[in-house]
C-alpha cells in the first residue's frame, strides 16, 4: 500500500487532492457525504497519511528545473518542448538553464538549484563534465532527478536515451553498403558516454566488414573555427575520406560548408550522413541523410519518470533505464541507389 | 553624482566592491593604504552609500528571467547566447521561460515571478497578447523591465528591437529589381507590432513602384499544416505569386516544402526572401536570401539595458529605443544577375 498516496485515492473518487486532504482533516467545509466516500475508501486501502510528505507538498514550487549543454541544436529543443507539453499537463513551470558545456557552470547551477526553488531536476550533462560530485549529492538527497541523452551510468538515477550505438552502427553499415570504405567519424572531444557509444557503434560496424585499419576517428570541439580547420585537413590529406559520419548536427553543417569551400561535391567525391533533428536539413543540396533522434519523445519520457518521482510513485522496472529507438533517413547525401555490395 | 555606485568607485581603484564597501564600514580585514584611497576617492565624488540599495542588493536573486515565445526559431536562440554572454560577465543565472506564443502562459509566469525570485525582466511577448497589465504592473513598481524584438511599444520601458519596417523595404525593393511584380508576403497572425511594422515595409515598397494594387498578404498561424495549406493555396490560384517573401524564418522552410511537393522551381518560377537567422539557409538548394537580424546583438544591448537598471544606473537617452540594425543578404533564391529595372 506504500504507493498509494493522497492523490491516487483523489483521482479514484474523481476528488480534488484538497478536497480529500480536507475530508481527512474533517473540513466543516466539505459535505458529510463525501468525507464519508473518502474514509470508505482510506479504510479499504490501508492509507496513511504521511505527514512529512504532506508538509513536503505544501512547500512545492510547482517547478522544475532542465539543464542542457546548449540550445544551437535542434534536438534539445525538441526534447524542451517534449518537457513542456508534459509539465503543463502536471501544472508546472519549466526552468531552462544552459550550461554552454561547461563543467564549473553546472556544478553552479546545481548549486543555486540547493536553496530548493524546484521540485525536481532534469539533466543532460556537458561535454567537460566528468565529476559526478555534484549530481549524487542530490541523488543521495532523495531530490527527483532524471538524466537524458548524455547520462551518467554510473549513478543510481533514471537515464531516458536512444540507441545511439546501434544507430551509429546502422549508418556505418548502411555508408559501406553504398561502397565507401573510407569513413571518417566526427564526434564532440570530451568523455561523455553518448559520444563512446557512438564511436562504438562506428567501430563495431567497421570490424564486421573488415574495415577497422581504415578507421578515421576526429575529435571535434564547439570552436567553430577549430572544426573547419579539422575538416579542411581531413580533405586535404593524402588517404582522402569517401564519407563523412558527423555524431553532432552542427558538425554537418561545417562539414557541407568546408565541401562549398573546396568544391568536393556531395555525395560525388564524399558522402555524408549525420546523427541530426534539423526539419531543414530535407532542403539542403543535396539533402542529408540523418539519424534523427527521438528527440520529443525523449523529452515527454524524461518528464513522466521525473512527475512520477515527485509524486513519489514507484517507478515501473522498465522506467529506470529507456531507451527510445532513434531512425536513420536516407536522402541525397547518401543515395540508396549506389549500393554496390 | 547619483550615477556613481560602489561599483564604479571599485572599477577606477581597482578593487572589488566587496573590498570597497568593507573599507567604509572600516573593516580589520582591509589594510589602512586602501581604506585611505578609498575614502579620498569617495569624497572627491561626493558618494553617498544609499543604505536602501545595498539592503536591495543584499537579497539579490543574482538571478534574470528571459521570457520568450518560442525556442524552435534561431533568432531566439542568438538572443539567449548573446543575453547569456552578458549575465555571466555580471555573475548572474538566467532563466528561461516559453510562453509557446499563449498569452495565459505569459501572465502566469509573470505572476510567479511576482515572488521576487528575478532581478530582473527581458521579455519578447507571444503574438496572441492584445492586453499588457500582466507586464504594467511590474514597470510600475519599477522592477527592471526590458523588451526586446516583440515589444510593447506603448510602455515606458527599453525597447531594444531591429529596424524591421527598413529590412522589410529592402528586401521588396530587391525583388521588385529583380523583375518580381506579385509579390506575397506571408506573416504571424495576431497584433504583434513587429509585423505590422515588417508588413507597413513590404507595403511602402509596393507603394513606391506602383504596385500596391498587387500586394497579397497572407497570415499564418503556428500550426505547420494549416500554414502549408495556405502555401499551397497561393501557388494554385490564378494569380500566382512570382516571389514570396516570409516574415518569420519557419515559413520559409515551409514554403520551400512546399514548393518541392508542387515541384515549382526556385528562383525560376518563385523568388523566395525570408527574415532568417538559420546559419544553414546557405545550405539550401537553392540557398536562401535573407534578412539576417543582428540578434546576439539584440541579446548583448539587451542584457546591458537590464543591469544599468538593475544596478540601478541612469539610462543614456539611446538606450530607451535602441534599434540595431539588420543586413540583406543575397543568395540564390533571389539572383541579382536577373535585376532588370
Amino acid at each position: 500500500m506504500s504507493n498509494i498516496t493522497l492523490k491516487k485515492i483523489a483521482e479514484e473518487l474523481k476528488l480534488s487532492p484538497s478536497t480529500v486532504s480536507r475530508s481527512l482533516r474533517d473540513s466543516h467545509e466539505i459535505s458529510q457525504e463525501t468525507k464519508d466516500r473518502v474514509r470508505a475508501l482510506v479504510a479499504k486501502l490501508d492509507f496513511q497519511p504521511n505527514p512529512h510528505a504532506s508538509s513536503l507538498r505544501k512547500n512545492k514550487s510547482k517547478t522544475i528545473a532542465v539543464i542542457i549543454p546548449e540550445i544551437e541544436n535542434n534536438f534539445f529543443v525538441q526534447v524542451l518542448n517534449g518537457i513542456e507539453e508534459i509539465a503543463q499537463k502536471n501544472g508546472y513551470h519549466v526552468l531552462i538553464y544552459i550550461t554552454h558545456e561547461n563543467y564549473q557552470r553546472e556544478v553552479d547551477i546545481l548549486h543555486m538549484l540547493r536553496s530548493g526553488r524546484v521540485d525536481g531536476i532534469m539533466i543532460s550533462v556537458a561535454s567537460s563534465t566528468t565529476n559526478f560530485e555534484h549530481l549524487t549529492a542530490y541523488v543521495e538527497l532523495g531530490v527527483p532527478l532524471v538524466f537524458f541523452d548524455r547520462v551518467c551510468e554510473i549513478m543510481d538515477a533514471p537515464c531516458v536515451t536512444t540507441d545511439d550505438a546501434q544507430a551509429a552502427f546502422e549508418a556505418t553499415e548502411h555508408l559501406i553498403k553504398t561502397g565507401c570504405s573510407k569513413i571518417a567519424f566526427l564526434s564532440l572531444d570530451g568523455n561523455l558516454s553518448i559520444s563512446s557509444r557512438r564511436r562504438s557503434g562506428y567501430l563495431e560496424a567497421l570490424k564486421q566488414y573488415g574495415l577497422l585499419n581504415n578507421k578515421i576517428i576526429v575529435e571535434c570541439c564547439l570552436d567553430d573555427e577549430a572544426t573547419r580547420q579539422k575538416i579542411r585537413s581531413l580533405f586535404l590529406r593524402e588517404n582522402k575520406p569517401d564519407a563523412i559520419f558527423t555524431a553532432i548536427e552542427k558538425f554537418s553543417i561545417t562539414t557541407y560548408e568546408v565541401c562549398k569551400e573546396l568544391q568536393i561535391k556531395i555525395p560525388e567525391q564524399v558522402k555524408m550522413i549525420s546523427f541530426s533533428n534539423l526539419t531543414a536539413a530535407s532542403l539542403f543540396n543535396p539533402s542529408l541523410s540523418a539519424i534523427i533522434q527521438p528527440a520529443y519523445g525523449i523529452g515527454r519520457e524524461s518528464a513522466d519518470i521525473l512527475f512520477r518521482l515527485i509524486d513519489r510513485k514507484k517507478l515501473l522496472p522498465t522506467q529506470k533505464k529507456v531507451i527510445i529507438p532513434s531512425h536513420l533517413v536516407i536522402r541525397e547525401s547518401s543515395p540508396v541507389q549506389q549500393i554496390v555490395l
